[in-house]
């Protein structure tokens, strides 16, 4: 029995390892995705002293959090890209995904961001024909909201 | 005979440490300034493997993008920060910098980051009691435009 | 007995006046303030023929949408810039009011602007000590999420 | 002999009346468009009471500004959506014309919108095969810059 809003396993899978492992500066922030599903993502992000963006505070750097919120946006837009197609196969995936980038991105920073580790939120606002808007969230571990942004991605 | 449009030396050399080593992520990036003056700023940016996005193409980390574009406008921002000082001093200018904080970020990704070296500029468009807005340019090494970005920093 | 988070009927006069009727534009736009509270404010607007912005589609203009986002923004600012008063006068009101202003101002349109009537939401997210800043949601008269926006305003 | 980068004048005309004429809120502001061209566009806007948001500074609403703004982007964003046509015919320009559309709007207010007339500049700055992103700029009959804009708009 199918259900047009799920991701099959495999497909999945295959998000985890590209996002996770073939994007290098992905795999080098240690990024791993919570969850994948048609109305949101999560990803979450373990603090390191080399990505301190003030000495002083020691909070995270305004360069990460945009990188996170960059790729909750994108990994939504992906999720977005995938379950909109006919045929849900990893085959079909490939063109969107291939033509998937980042057109603009927003962030607005709200609080100084400490923390030991960080969870970004991401979920499509606009669902377009060859454009997706997302609207993100960072929080730390507390649960405190860190920096929101919103993203445009080309995914069609 | 003083110019109040010039950085002293001291103050340069300070502004260097802080932001090239002192700042964990722009040491990690190995971010070196190039300039800093009244109307702008210059930073350069060697790439790295790790520093990849997409890993058919090899262009650089939207992320990084938006990092060295808001390392950019910050450093535009403490210039700002300090020429518009009463005295041109170290001292006096340890409370607008202790203050300087990116309000929000918007990075506009123009074409596809490959290169092996980036250059990011900052200049100051809107030069406010408490907030500075700046404009920032990333090219890589042959002047391609890679990407833009606007900025809103506290200063006061 | 005092309650800080509330406004004085005095204060929510004077600011349904201002905003209402001394803004030349607002007036111009019909925009009715429907709440004023800490945790945020709505205002109406009636769509006119001449605020179209498609002849075909007969959607409401961009630049209405922004107008009027622009404005909850601002109203949800002008709240916050009160409530964080020691005094709450109309009189302790005149200084951040005199200096408020919008900074930056981002509109994401989600969906075509049909409707008769719309209903702009602000809320202020980053509390600061110089800048506020808001998001703010445009909903036509069945509910619908036309547009949402972010803007950063000075307070202080 | 044809050149690819020029409007026949029959489709400068129709786009002068639909963007002056038919779009019933630019013809309300009373928007003159004085140049159409592939390097960028302008248009020019007269000062009237009623387009005050400060009733003290009498100066421009924040809500004209982003219209202009808007309006400017839109005009840029149709000139590359035409010139990239393999026909340049009034035809061909409706399946692009038609899907025409603001995705997010990025204002940076600079200085106070002092003026009696206003001119609103607009360029393409990344020109791709679905959206276009265009940088904006107000400036007053004195040629002081009141605000900048950034624009993405669904091209195709």
């Amino acid at each position: 029995m199918s259900n047009s809003n799920q991701i099959p396993p495999e497909v999945l899978e295959w998000m985890h390892r590209m996002f996770e492992e073939h994007i290098p500066f992905n795999k080098e922030l240690g990024i791993k995705i919570e969850r994948m599903e048609q109305d949101g993502v999560a990803l979450r992000f373990q603090m390191k002293d080399k990505y301190v963006g003030n000495p002083i505070k020691q909070i995270l750097h305004g360069g990460i959090t945009s990188s996170l919120l960059d790729v909750a946006g994108g990994v939504a837009a992906a999720v977005y890209a995938f379950l909109r197609l006919d045929e849900h196969t990893l085959e079909a995936l490939m063109q969107p995904i291939g033509r998937l980038g980042t057109i603009d991105l927003r962030v607005d920073f709200l609080r100084p961001g400490f923390g030991t580790e960080f969870i970004a939120f991401g979920t499509v606002m606009r669902a377009g024909r060859t454009v997706a808007v997302t609207r993100m969230e960072l929080h730390n571990e507390e649960g405190l909201l860190i920096a929101v942004g919103t993203g445009a991605y080309v995914v069609g």
